[in-house]
């Protein structure tokens, strides 16, 4: 195994595409590839914090516009596909619509064929393609039955990677993504329970969970998911799929309580909201074979996590949200 | 577990839909319900041989034409779903296209839904799901990395009836079909390689196989795979994925010297093809499974199939081919 470090500098100067860097993991990775002296080039809808990404190039543009990514596909070394797919409950209300990114997913990778791009990475979903593990930490082998059509795209995307090695010699790895939170993450919109929570704490707001709040969840801080997929990026091993989270499952109110103690409120008030059918009762995920194969384990705490996620929506958002 | 005769009983005078009754294994399975009494339907394109699904009411129409099948949903309780796909190596060549039947799936799973069909019964592909297995025979807890559009799409609709089942309380069952044979398979179509073999050495032709001919298959007769059909639509067991094969391998060379043998013909000459990079080196699935919980084995022996074939080849095709 090469050390973390050196499979980190062998980015240095390659040209990287990011799709979706506008977006929250998209941002997070933009700025870790910058900081090692890649060539940045970030693709997707306008960030929500424009700082987010960093320093690079970007490139706004939508994944159905073929011609706008055949471009930005062009001359790419690395391309991370992180685009794509709504949540996994508004998936549910309509899955045909839901194909629509999978057919973009297929057309990036007949572009990226065309344009010989040397390796896709791409981000999978560690909290759905399993579906209702049978038991946790679930490996990367086990069965892989989604309750959403959001968790359904993202396992197909895995397989279509999968084909195209198969056929056409692409290199691809997929990482499969736990419950990433941490700076820059929107605290309205429906995914990012951390981000929620913690912006309403902040505000001495109570809590509001889905359900009874003791659905267990791997949270994974943001800036140890982008290190995951720069590693990932030049992995020379026999693996192609990695789970990427803490290996710890926390439940909701366990969260509620943590976040709490960052932010110096004891009791939070909880109010609990209807459960959501795409919610599985347990996820965490097993962890061993990317420490074992690319050396990563998650650096962050998770205190220090908190604190650093609750600093910046401190920063973010307690003057936008008193307008 | 109920004996298998009691099990076929069940579906006497129960409203039956065929969906892809036009074809192979539809019409077979047409035959079969009528003979224990269901009440069947059948729905699906011309049949290639018009005597083939036998005596049932038969409605031509589309995958693509959602009033009619809506309207043929109406009031069945058991819906067989076998419609869809092209070939495996003809879906390589377009995958995008080849999602317009999964969409197509979907959609009719929403139709099984508002219609309160009782249970959906689906024809997936045990040749194609898998991939190149890591060993034989497979079992249906194998990893499914298909090497083929036309395997990842059926693998995709066990995903939604899995979805549909979590989210609607749908009740469905896939069986996971190897290399079906038998009488009404069309010699002239790329699927159905003993179809091909038998009419070509009838007709005192060379064998033409596709790369050595090493290539192992597993072999199942049209109305074995018909009689597990049945029994999937009244089975009350855990399971909701079955293989169904003879669980035994055979190569291609192995086949064309028993249809030799079958009509008289000692030392057939073989005729060597490009390899198609979509057939996997070897493929027997692992029927423990379906025996146990359902009953079923295959009853027709290798080589009375393989007669009932030739006999069949002989009756049908011989006249036209001379025209």
């Amino acid at each position: 195994m090469t050390a973390p470090g050196a499979m980190k500098d062998g980015l240095r100067g390659r040209p990287c595409l990011v799709l979706g860097a506008g977006g929250f993991i998209g941002s997070a990775l933009c700025r870790a590839l910058s900081e090692v002296g890649a060539q940045v080039h970030g693709f997707g809808r306008e960030p929500a914090y424009p700082d987010a990404p960093g320093p690079v190039r970007f490139t706004r543009g939508e994944f159905d516009n073929k011609a706008a990514i055949a471009r930005a596909v062009d001359g790419a070394e690395i391309v991370f596909h992180l685009l794509g797919g709504s949540t996994p409950d508004l998936s549910n209300k309509d899955p045909v619509a839901e194909l629509q990114g999978l057919a973009q997913s297929i057309r990036l990778l007949e572009t990226c064929r065309l344009a010989s791009v040397s390796r896709v990475v791409f981000v999978s979903s560690g909290g759905t393609v399993y579906g209702v593990p049978a038991s946790v930490p679930v490996t990367e082998e086990a069965p892989t039955d989604p309750i959403s059509a959001y968790g359904i795209n993202k396992l197909i995307v895995e397989k279509y990677l999968h084909l195209f090695r198969h056929l056409h010699g692409i290199d691809s790895v997929v990482l499969r993504v736990a419950n990433p939170f941490g700076p820059f993450q929107d605290p309205f919109r429906r995914q990012g329970v951390i981000a929620a929570l913690t912006h309403a704490i902040a505000n001495r707001r109570p809590a509001e969970v889905w359900g009874d709040g003791r659905v267990v969840r791997d949270f994974v801080y943001v800036d140890d998911v982008a290190e995951a997929l720069m590693l990932s990026a030049a992995y020379e091993g026999p693996h192609r799929v990695f789970n990427v989270g803490s290996g710890v499952g926390r439940s909701v109110l366990d969260v509620v309580r943590d976040i709490g103690r960052v932010l110096d409120w004891a009791d939070v008030p909880v109010i609990h909201k209807a459960g959501r059918v795409a919610d599985v009762p347990a996820n965490v995920l097993d962890i061993e074979r990317i420490r074992r194969e690319l050396g990563w384990v998650p650096r962050t705490g998770w205190m220090d996590a908190l604190r650093l996620t609750a600093a910046w929506i401190g920063r973010a958002h307690r003057p936008a949200d008193s307008l």
